[in-house]
């Protein structure tokens, strides 16, 4: 019999191609600008201290961390998480698990909690891992609007009643794709309504530290009384996404379905790279390294915004306060997927927004990354797109 | 609303509780004899090698490490995987993914291909966290008898005539839990049958270097025409567990579902594990490791047989020609459930054989470890079975 015969799964049916991935082999092509991905600088990536660790680590415990290790993580990480969650993320910590990239997290909690049919309320736009993710689950996905403050509290009350969802996937800080913050009003009624209505927030919160202005705010776990926000966070952007390490918190009983299920997805996290981001924090390197690398970031963000400014008339776009990317919303009946095409030919690429909106539309949308260029690749890379969207304004 | 109100997935309801993970903690006592898991042995771990390499790749490619890399996998392992294949398992690679452990290839599998319902041949036993993988993924395990040199083919042709199956999960070497091997013979019959029916044969294969005695014999895989066998490899057992790191190797379409899969399970395996994997290989380390710790592992293999060879008539065993475990059948009427009890007082642990049967029975039998334990600390455990066997016998 012909292998052209094996019929996969049914959950492929929901999952569309990959327009995304079409983008990013262009990435790949020699002398192109990227401000498409969500890679940190290759300056933000601390390979110094990391090889001086990995050695370390490896003399020092190398038996322990080349051994199988527990599901529930590597044990110095663990103790180091439940001192640094209460004083960097300000709640308290009942359980953790550390995961392989918080990627790890949304499927995790997707397999404990979701069946097919079942409805998460997703921002709109959102980061599209995470809906293909949803998408795999067979979950029907229900978009509330955003806004400049982030996701409109009084259409997610009106889902919550009518729809009755199981999930709610936001990222209230430096949101992918938009760059917008939930304000705290807000965050403390999401949490609220969650409460009331019985719905689980995946609360996906990676850039937080990356604060270029304004105050932080607390996360919406932290008006979490009953335990139904899970709090996902991540070292991919603070110190590495290539050791794939990140975390979740949350209720015990949860956390515990969650390990079980990660049992039967890759038994455990790779002990190396859990003991390298223990000793990142250990040792202190943390603080000064976010402090320089949000520097820069501020820096690259600025440029950008200020290269936005003399864009012609007619074009909108946020401004972050932290965070990898921003948001352009060009006039009606400009296409940024030809947009995109003209700009590679000019060996620039960004992502166009309608990929991050769970029912596509929105063409006149596209986002920009500011953390993966340099200062000069962001200001050629902008000219190149100004150019581009002053030609499509006047046509 | 109080979080005891939300409901976990479905997929849930079929997973058992976990009787493993209670022996699993036990292990964990001060002054246990293991012969219960499945671990390496501590002198097995190369972690000055793993040191030096570590330190090395993150000197020479630390940016490349620490910066997101493809799901596809780390491109100079990909290289020495494309060579590597042929020339140590004897078949052609048309399609490579490395996996964070070969659990994740199983997990990736029943991911792509398994519908609620579907029916998954099993040996009967066979590994447990896999059948638990299969169990979350809805599937119907169908148990194929196990002979002397592995799973039954007659068998399993009927199976795979009238139960339409998906997919047979098969361990073809040192198999877990018994140590059996399949034989050449039925190595090539299966994959004719495989092709014939058009069903997968995930062949797992972790354990296939360490031969201690007898012939290495050919992959399933070598005598596939059409594809319908993924090869599932590991290099927990030759270099080390804790760096989760495995490899599937198949079909291209199907390696392109999983990897579209592994998008939103983990993004990609870490690439400071992979690196430390290729460089393992690539600096010729590999087979001098093997041979030493087979020399090893041999040596606690056959002092464990020695001591089976007292033990009261009645009982029969494996003889594993390599692998980590061995396999006893007690006397009908003994429970082994009941010998462990007494054995934990006397600070031994192993693994009732039930647990490894997808619908228990078989209470009389027991898996044991020799990979994990000093020849003093095997001729002990053994010796504090022997008696209880003993005991039971005459009760």
């Amino acid at each position: 019999m012909r292998l052209d015969s094996l019929q996969y799964a049914r959950r492929f049916d929901h999952v569309s191609g990959s327009a995304i991935r079409e983008i990013f082999k262009v990435i790949a092509q020699p002398g192109m600008i990227s401000i498409a991905g969500g890679n940190p600088s290759l300056a933000a990536l601390p390979d110094a201290e990391a090889a001086e660790i990995a050695r370390d680590v490896l003399r020092d415990q190398g038996k322990v961390i080349l051994q199988y290790g527990a599901t529930e993580g590597y044990r110095p990480l663990l103790e180091t998480m439940q001192s640094w969650i209460p004083e960097t993320l300000g709640f308290d910590a009942p359980a953790v698990l550390p995961v392989t990239g918080s990627t790890q997290a949304m499927d995790l909690l997707c397999k404990a909690l979701i069946n097919p049919g079942d409805r998460i309320v997703v921002e709109n736009p959102s980061f599209l891992g995470n809906l293909q993710c949803m998408r795999l689950y067979e979950a029907e996905l229900v978009p509330v609007e955003s806004e400049e403050d982030g996701l409109d509290v009084n259409h997610l009350e009106r889902i919550f009643r009518d729809c009755r969802p199981k999930m709610l996937y936001t990222i209230p800080t430096f949101q992918n794709p938009t760059g917008r913050t939930l304000s705290l009003a807000k965050r403390r009624r999401v949490a609220e309504l969650a409460e009331e209505y019985g719905v689980i927030v995946a609360e996906d919160d990676p850039y937080r530290d990356l604060r270029y202005r304004g105050e932080s705010l607390p996360a919406i776990k932290s008006f979490d009384r009953e335990g139904w926000v899970v709090y996902l966070g991540s070292f991919s952007k603070i110190i590495s996404p290539g050791m794939r390490v990140g975390y979740m918190v949350g209720d015990p009983g949860l956390i515990r379905k969650c390990t079980i299920r990660k049992q039967s997805s890759d038994l455990h996290t790779a002990n190396l790279t859990q003991a390298i981001v223990d000793q990142f924090i250990r040792r202190g390197l943390l603080p000064d390294h976010i402090r320089r690398i949000s520097a820069d970031y501020a820096a690259q963000c600025d440029t950008m915004l200020g290269c936005l400014e003399s864009f012609p008339e007619g074009i909108s776009f946020t401004r972050p306060e932290g965070g990898l990317f921003l948001w352009v919303d060009l006039p009606e009946g400009i296409d940024a997927k030809d947009l995109l095409k003209k700009a590679i030919e000019r060996k620039v690429a960004f992502v166009p927004g309608t990929h991050f909106y769970a029912f596509g539309g929105h063409e006149n949308t596209l986002r920009l990354n500011f953390s993966a260029s340099t200062l000069p690749q962001i200001t050629q890379g902008m000219d190149v797109l100004r150019n581009l969207v002053t030609e499509a304004a006047e046509a």
